[in-house]
């Protein structure tokens, strides 16, 4: 009997100030995380964090330090590992085929959105295995909620260029898509980048095309503000970007 | 002092064979939601089951009868309230102007995210009020998560053409973008006519493209398959899709 591949989501607080575990996440998804002693992560440090904001809640199957964490590898960080010929994460997955269960988990919310693990999903099917997603914050879809933009039709882009003339290309490409076809666009920056991109944004949008930011993801500080290009420049709002941040605009 | 809108998500199970909402929903959002008396819904009769069940784990703010619950009109259920020149929401929000945190809620899951809702949320930043995206699940991104396709970038296109040659092009047209740029590209359909989309995927779609359908989204009976369109031609899984069903594919 081969075992199940849980996606298990984080909280988005990278454990700053950290909330109680339970407030953040149903109690299923703590009761099914404190089960697994098999993991696969991005950073195994911040995941034995995470075990032991879970044992606070739920008793854990075994004890930190007898946790099996294994990590992505650094390629995966930096280039993704979405699509086929790149990483093969069946090796990882060797525990489930003895009959573990295994848990994937990124730095904060939900694995492989946004985030690498999608090697690792593509792997546990290829495998046979059960893939079973568990409900926790994406960061994406509070942001996506909250923008008043259209939730029926969307599109995450990722990160924009970083070179400011193709970063404006981009901006208006993606402009021009949102204003014909109604698809939201949404994208992410480096927050040390943040406050350069929401300048970019101002300055390459159209005055009547709405923009929102969703400022401290992480719960309870978050701040969303959505308006108007013309009336972000007319009175800038005061949102706190020096925490990851989600961008949106469309009509 | 104004009041604020909180988004307020509901589990997928649509009330049959409820889980306690504890086990669906974090603490925090179910705190959050017990202390609301004023919502904005689809339908206020599941909004008032949702209510009755948050109330067996949370003391409600106002008994049941008392809950002030306004409805959505029709129009918006059909067409979408999205972009501007829709459904003016600002009526809605009188509550908020008086003082009163005011919930929106939809059917199942996070309202405003492939369902109605949006006007709601633009009104409310319209009218100043602070905006507050609560946890909970979208079967959308739990459906991406479990896919193994690529999660740092995808759209959401809501349903497909029902005419069958409309929809062919249209699969062709959203295929052709995922192969070209790598953006998955997700999708769903009204219960009854999953089987249809299901075979018109199977057939319109390249054999290397890879597709993934989460059925049963109402945990804990969620049951994902991804493969490449040949294999699951050659070995076709028995999955339930009489229940609402998310589809996805890409390279």
């Amino acid at each position: 009997m081969k075992g199940a591949l849980y996606l298990v989501p984080t909280p988005l607080d990278f454990g700053v100030d950290p909330a109680p575990l339970d407030m953040a996440l149903p109690a299923h998804t703590l009761v099914q995380a404190a089960q697994l002693t098999h993991w696969i992560t991005e950073n195994a440090k911040s995941t034995r964090g995470f075990l032991k904001r879970v044992g606070e809640s739920q008793p854990l199957a075994a004890p930190l330090q007898a946790q099996q964490i294994v990590e992505l590898p650094r390629e995966v960080h930096k280039k993704g590992d979405h699509g086929p010929g790149g990483f093969d994460a069946k090796p990882l997955l060797a525990p489930a085929l003895t009959g573990h269960d295994v848990g994937l988990v990124s730095e904060a919310g939900m694995p492989a959105i946004a985030d690498p693990g999608a090697s690792v999903v593509r792997a546990a099917h290829e495998l046979g295995l059960r893939v079973v997603p568990l409900v926790g914050p994406v960061s994406l879809m509070l942001a996506l909620a909250a923008s008043g933009l259209n939730g029926q039709h969307f599109a995450f882009v990722g990160y924009l260029p970083q070179d400011a003339a193709a970063r404006s290309t981009r901006i208006r490409e993606l402009e021009a898509l949102a204003l014909k076809t109604g698809q939201t666009q949404i994208c992410i920056e480096t927050p040390y980048r943040n406050e350069v991109l929401l300048k970019a944004l101002q300055q390459g949008l159209h005055p009547h095309t709405r923009l929102a930011v969703m400022a401290n993801a992480s719960l309870p500080s978050v701040a969303v503000h959505s308006a108007l290009v013309s009336q972000w420049k007319k009175s800038p709002p005061n949102l706190p970007l020096s925490a990851p941040a989600v961008f949106l605009f469309g009509r």
